[in-house]
């Protein structure tokens, strides 16, 4: 059955669809239909009367969101927006999956009229601050010595000590090449520690001095305002499965483009994150990102572009020991913010047993039953006693399904930071990608001290792809890097297995690194073609295309194929 | 039955308390405990490992909580801490008594050892900023030309994208008189929108620099950071009944004292809220406030000092009609930001229906039927019709048994603001009162355009109270003050009623306002004593002590008795 959104009175008529939306996904469900159909239109989404839940989001932000398409216990049902365009109004998430299984996202643009970063034009600096002219489209304020980004309203009332206005909360900066539309030539991000606004004197009109010691910038570069929380991402997958995009265009997010979180089988394929209305940057995190997901992860011919973060991360998430409360019990605790809420393990569930510092995986156990305590601590109680060397500061980590990972066919530029954060036990197959990412554009990572993020490929290979100029930032030591978290024992911990690495084209500008890699076991690089471009100046960096240590049954056969 | 917390583990020891009380508390639920007894002795609650939910909490700030003491569906149970100080750190949420009856506290103070306001000593200003020197006990740090208030521990690892410091938000400063330890003269609030921290350089040690515009203060006097949250009240009592305080000590919130919301039967006995550790301030708001309460509220021969808002704020809240959906049904908003959450409509609930500007109630309803929409919009039903004439921007409130109020005994002095906010429809007597605060001393309020609060006496006694030099800021207009925010048809609206002042005591400083009312039918004022002292610079004031306008039935007795 086709369900049409305009018979809930949903009409591209600059309206508040919210209310229309969640009347037609209740009429899918009570009446099982297969398909909600958008008629060819601009759709609006406000918060106002949107549906408001709770969500525990991972690597982006938890909070009582308001879902303007609140997707709950909802079975194969296909969302067709035939060509329209969704346009999003201030504090509102998107789209939350949730319990649901066989949804498809088709032809459709997600977008929100004022986005959650912000974008200036450098003017000048000096010791004392910067000057920039804030670019149109973006509002703000200057109040009282601080730099405030705005939606552009009016407040409401005078101010008083519960004052609560609508700011576009930023802490960090980062300055972006305006002509080429990519982050400037081996630039840093500025961080603030937990501000909204920035110390600023209004010169005149859109023009402001931020008065902070230390900015640099190239006069008429973009300075992008990063916001201060993640709580807006596009498309969030929880605890479902059979996922798949198709023709979705992801112009802006405040968070990432799409989260999978325990989620089996997710397919994006011919599908954009790109950039609207002149602005620089898309979503402001990572495109895509998955955690502790199952079955397959399937990304193909889809354009990743000036999100403002990596293309993708396929990681799972470790839990650290903090208490041993009986010999099969212990207290874990999630570690980092944007993990809290992350809960994973349930009686029978599986888990490895993980050294904090060497990463080394040494017993495994099965969950009989799990406290949890609180978002961020759970007692857990195993089928049998733990092992007796259990540290404190150990971690957990879920042994599941990991998925098969098939990433082919898409264009990955212009983003901030690296392209694919490979972190997946199951087959890993990156072909025929274009990359121009100003980080490494493979990345292993993997630690247990920091981000917490569990990795270690153990089938991965790295076929056909052009490498084109990558690597002109901070965010990586080579083009292919490993930077898996191993503080100690690095002589016997071999975190990542199996990297296959041929038939590339690496386009660079110096002699870089091309590969960096320690504590590997089995690693091949044969038949990549390098070629020496000018695209940007030549860095002071480690000499030798390879660096390799601390691994095992390493073969690198050196400069094969054409070499310009 | 008694139950002593250190059979579950809780000991005066500097260790966190937190889980032995949830497991002590919990045991008394299952046992049927009358009493929970402490040792004497300083117990401290860490927000780690505590319970935690999410809770709307009136004119507070609502939130996932941490509680330490998480106190649901408890009854007959007195919590005696035998002269304990509990000490709570970090973010942490004291009490929170929810859908509970029969609870007693009793002998116990209650502190945060880190505040969530700051203080300074002001060392000067100029057209550009201000020099302060933050006080020790305040931790803090300038980053990046900001002053942030910090928890004095060192950062977890570098800043990233997604950090999350520990900051001690602040958004208002206000001046404090150091010698008196109260507000200064005539001083006024300075608000900002939404920061967390202010523009600012170090000057050394902890010297800082506050680089914003404006600021004004006398050198020598205490600039207080007020927090931008109100997340942390000391005590909650919610859809509770049976509630009593005695010989408890608040000397810190973060957030009102106590807050009490649909709760009936309330009474706050020979209990204090005062600072400690030579701080300027104790809770960060109002002393007590409480919300649509029934049955009685009583406080007496209690002493509220230095908290940075009211003593005391009683009233209802009003939601607004911002949708006629139905001959018999509406949404309704509500508006204040700290209002979200307050669902006080149930089948069967009562409301008057009030015009937004006037503040007539022109008819009543009965509810038939709910549908929540989110925290902020409901769509209500009721069982007849509503009456045609009914607009947008008008208001409902609840009909419910307005609690008798008695406020008797209590010694008032040195907080921000006001005294006594009188804004409920049950007898209301205020006697034996020791008054010295910087604004109106009694106050009426209400309105439907801002606050969003139901008042309006019936029946209000106000005697034997001393009022010793009020009024001597901003926060008043007179001594004894209607502050109603009827916008139109004052002619016709009387709000407030029946209000008689006597046998009270007013130590003036100078000819301002006593009594400043409109829109009141029943005002009777006689056998008050004036007495003239020379306490604060004498002010350009509206002459006379009285100014009444648009009442009905007003005897004034001027100036009886002694006057010096």
């Amino acid at each position: 059955m086709v369900l049409n959104v305009a018979d809930f009175g949903a009409l591209p008529d600059g309206k508040d669809d919210t209310r229309a939306i969640k009347a037609a996904l209740q009429a899918c469900k009570e009446q099982g239909a297969t398909q909600l159909v958008f008629p060819k239109g601009r759709y609006d989404f406000h918060p106002d009367f949107a549906e408001e839940f709770y969500f525990f989001i991972s690597n982006n932000d938890e909070g009582l969101k308001r879902v303007a398409f609140p997707m709950r216990g909802i079975e194969n049902l296909t969302i067709d927006g035939r060509g329209s365009e969704f346009i999003f109004h201030g504090f509102i998430n998107p789209f939350i999956v949730d319990r649901s299984s066989g949804i498809s996202f088709r032809n459709f643009s997600i977008d929100f009229d004022r986005s959650f970063h912000s974008e200036a034009i450098i003017l000048g600096y000096d010791d004392e601050g910067m000057d920039v002219e804030i670019r149109e489209g973006f509002p703000f304020t200057v109040h009282r010595g601080v730099l405030l980004f705005t939606d552009g309203q009016k407040d409401e009332g005078p101010l008083t000590t519960v004052s609560k206005a609508n700011i576009y909360g930023s802490n960090h900066m980062l300055e972006y090449d305006t002509e080429k539309r990519e982050t400037a030539y081996m630039v840093k991000d500025f961080y603030f520690k937990n501000i909204n606004g920035y110390p600023a004197k209004l010169i005149e009109g859109r023009k402001v001095r931020i008065r902070v010691p230390g900015l640099e910038g190239t006069v008429g570069n973009t300075m992008a305002f990063g916001p201060n929380h993640r709580n807006y991402p596009g498309f969030v997958l929880s605890d479902s499965r059979d996922i798949e995009f198709s023709n979705v265009t992801i112009h802006h997010a405040g968070g990432m483009g799409i989260l999978g979180q325990r989620t089996d089988n997710i397919t994006v394929d011919n599908c954009t994150v790109v950039p609207s209305q002149g602005r620089m940057i898309s979503a402001t995190a990572d495109a895509t990102h998955f955690v502790n997901c199952t079955g397959s992860i399937t990304l193909t011919n889809n354009v990743f572009e000036n999100q403002k973060d990596d293309a993708t991360n396929i990681h799972g998430i470790y839990v650290q020991v903090v208490e041993k409360t009986g010999s099969d019990s212990v207290i874990v605790q999630l570690k980092h913010a944007q993990q809290f809420g992350f809960d994973f393990m349930h009686p029978g569930s599986e888990v490895e047993i993980v050294r904090g510092k060497s990463m080394i995986t040494f017993a495994t156990a099965t969950v009989k039953s799990v406290d949890r305590i609180n978002k961020q601590n759970t007692e857990v109680t195993f089928t049998e006693a733990l092992p007796d060397d259990l540290r404190i500061g150990d971690t957990l980590a879920e042994i599941r399904d990991y998925p098969e990972v098939l990433i082919s066919g898409n264009t990955i530029r212009n983003n901030r930071a690296r392209g694919m954060l490979l972190n997946c036990r199951g087959k890993t197959v990156v072909e025929n990608n274009y990359f121009h990412v100003p980080g490494a554009a493979i990345l292993f990572e993997g630690d247990a001290h920091f981000w917490f993020e569990q990795g270690g490929v153990r089938d991965c290979v790295i076929r056909n792809n052009i490498f084109d100029n990558c690597n002109f930032g901070i965010w990586g030591k080579a083009i292919i890097d490993v930077k898996a978290g191993i503080l100690e024992d690095k002589e016997i911990s071999r975190y990542n297995e199996n990297i296959r690495v041929y038939g590339n084209t690496f386009r660079v500008f110096d002699e870089g690194l091309l590969l960096n890699a320690y504590c590997v076991d089995g690693l091949t690089w044969k038949d990549n073609k390098i070629i020496k471009t000018d695209a940007y100046p030549e860095r002071e960096t480690p000499k030798g295309p390879f660096q390799v240590m601390h691994s095992d049954n390493v073969k690198i056969e050196r400069y094969t194929g054409n070499e310009d």
